[in-house]
């Protein structure tokens, strides 16, 4: 099953500066060969469903490795049924949206 | 590694009653054997990382045979390495703090 | 407008046990005097739209003042128009389904 | 009190196809003159906490009258008291750290 998800990192009991914990869940998509893109909030990621949630599982126990003692993480996923969608098209069908109104 | 979980199913394009979806992941978690409880804004689960998000893809997947076309769904997740910890621990550790300000 | 919001508030950089930051986001909802219960995973409410809000800023200012430097929240709500719902609704309406089909 | 959000609007009982409703979010962004961007699971927002959360209640009352019975929301935010921050830091700060590892 395809799911597309989007997901934040957020370590707790390891101090205030948390971009070497995000740099590091990068790393570990890097590794996962799942298309993922960063952005200011969490990061995007699809592919099949135990895929991506290996790849999380993976990032807490990386950080958990690097001496983070407590992980929260929020995930937010969407599957579908009715046809085949990756993140590239949700964003596109938005932006045909805005175009039609302002046309 | 030990995961505490909270999820929430949103049920897209299949109409606006959604109970009947619920009571379905209901009967999923039941079926899975693993500690849970229903809230008024999802569910909360735990048990070993993989058992849940297994449960947690069979729900979509019992929603999608249903006929849900397309599900949205939030997951909140902690994990944790310094000690072990419950669900019931985290409710209980907050109330004794609040008592403890209220002697 | 009347929202029912489940939230998650993760203290970052104010050590590894949030008890004590937990606590004070139930004394703050006490004060709102806004319908709320705390769960393993977060603390439900509802109320008018900016009542809520104001609550859940109160709740970011008073844990900053206590020293908390960064503030993660999850906020999930959810509004509609079709009929009234309050929280108690929607565990009655998925324990019915449940009660209907093992019948 | 500034704070950085990704919100994730999810309209429940209007069909299969959200893209109109996400294009009708961009708009009520733009007209909100906050600074956001769209990404393929939410959009990414930042300001005044109030005029925030203001933006993100008109979305839902702006979907509400398009016709939509029930709207489902997430909201991830951040507040932070030690410096300030905005969303293109956070993003910079977690591609200086990837930059750092591959000297």
């Amino acid at each position: 099953m395809h799911v597309i998800v989007d997901f934040t990192v957020v370590p707790v009991g390891a101090g205030i500066s948390l971009s070497p914990y995000i740099a590091e869940v990068e790393r570990v998509l890097q590794a996962s060969h799942l298309q993922h893109e960063l952005h200011a909030n969490g990061t995007n990621v699809e592919g099949e469903w135990e895929e991506v949630m290996t790849a999380i599982r993976r990032c807490h126990e990386s950080l958990h490795t690097m001496g983070v003692p407590r992980i929260h993480t929020d995930i937010k996923l969407g599957t579908r049924v009715d046809r085949d969608q990756c993140m590239a098209d949700k964003v596109a069908s938005v932006q045909r949206k805005l175009d039609q109104r302002s046309e």
